[in-house]
């Protein structure tokens, strides 16, 4: 039975919770999509024109780590049948953000006045899926459990630039203690799509980071003793990526603001 | 084609390195293993009267990270026919050591003389496996690089005991660049049944390493500066709680001269 079907049988009375997460956000509901949806696979979105959208699609594919494409509409078609049948990447997620020349010049919660035909909207595979998997296996998440934003760091591990498209990889940071380190690696490892294994533990400094208690994004969080501190490549990436590519025109979900997918994180392991 | 039939067809005059390695040793050589048949699975040996056989079985059972079995004879049969068609495993090792209550009471070459009908044989998974996968990939081992034994440690990590086996996890330890470690954990995984994924890395107090320039077996190995020290369970558990147990009567391999089978390393990769 295919996924339509199902969708089908189970009828317009039950929709699946993404499909009613994003039938909120386009009935105006604005709110993080942290903890919505539990189970299916959250992304982070970007949207180019077709002129741009090719030396982008290359980043991703040279930058795989901290740019896993997950979905990715055809120019001009604001859906993405792959991701959910009735999805409209215009309307779906809570908030966007609107970039002219590498700034942010509105936050609207819906894109409709903003959508053109040579428009081409990318997914890019965000940490929730994987942190899923951790939490089912029995792995404490410190931000989660402290209800803050994960923080991350801008790093000294350099993107393979293509076009305008150059800078350094964000990461994800989260403390484990050690046995919990090599069991994350393990888990992680099984989903590519989502970010796949960390590309950092134990040295801050070693890549790039000065201020450990900064974070660049998100909030700081501690790292107990005997933990060590595991980062991950982070969907941040493509969005700082653009901004310093100064791009006259882009549009990406406003942080927090996920695009809510039909996906399964479980679908994404690869063993 | 079966093992047996290859073996046959390449015929007597150019036998497996694995078997030459065990002729040479039953013809009296007595040299260290390490790097003899490369590509072949090593193994450590114990060897238990059948009244605390049973046990040892359950022990390795219990801890099958430091004592994961890759072969075992029948009670008072010599031979091992899944490790080795011809192997015998009283003259096959280089040298043995033979056990009186807690003591190491004679290291000799062959063990004929000690051999009795009550005796049951385990062989126990290497490591020397898994570092040929690591090295494989690239990834450089300090020790191998400097020509020293492998540094060990008794830690704080408890086995589950049974019977009179009873002790602390011995750890073998290798220092890695963050981003080897994370590589080495995902090689190391495929390889369960040669100790498979490291049990630490990063804080060598936290399971109880007080002095780590001291090991309690092999030679003392420097992490460099932005390197992490990353912990496997190691071979040598079960010949240190054979001898905690204080058995009126063991065999053991003796440090360094192991068993060499007709096994390939790739051959117990499980994905």
């Amino acid at each position: 039975m295919t996924g339509a079907a199902r969708m089908e049988t189970t009828g317009q009375n039950t929709p699946l919770p993404s499909v009613a997460a994003r039938h909120a956000c386009r009935s105006g509901m604005v709110a993080t999509t942290a903890g919505v949806a539990n189970g299916f696979v959250q992304g982070n979105l970007a949207i180019l024109p077709e002129n741009l959208a090719a030396s982008f699609h290359r980043f991703c594919q040279l930058n795989p780590k901290p740019c896993p494409i997950i979905g990715m509409s055809d120019v001009g078609d604001p859906r993405i049948l792959a991701l959910g049948i009735d999805l409209d990447i215009r309307t779906d997620l809570p908030r966007y953000r609107v970039w002219r020349d590498g700034e942010v010049a509105e936050e609207p919660t819906e894109i409709m006045a903003h959508w053109r035909d040579d428009l081409v909207a990318f997914v890019i595979g965000c940490s929730y899926s994987f942190e899923e998997a951790l939490l089912a296996d029995g792995l404490p998440i410190r931000h989660i459990e402290r209800k803050l934003r994960v923080p991350m760091y801008r790093t000294n591990i350099a993107c393979s630039p293509t076009g305008p498209f150059a800078g350094p990889m964000v990461v994800s940071m989260r403390p484990f203690k050690p046995a919990d380190a090599i069991r994350a690696v393990q888990i992680t490892s099984r989903f590519p799509s989502v970010h796949g294994a960390p590309v950092h533990l134990g040295h801050p400094h070693s890549i790039g980071i000065a201020d450990f208690d900064k974070p660049d994004y998100g909030d700081p969080v501690p790292v107990g003793s005997g933990e060590i501190p595991v980062f991950w490549a982070c969907g941040v990436t493509p969005q700082s990526v653009i901004a310093a590519a100064r791009l006259p025109f882009a549009i990406t979900h406003s942080p927090g603001m996920m695009l809510v997918t039909d996906l399964l994180n479980k679908q994404l392991a690869v063993l």
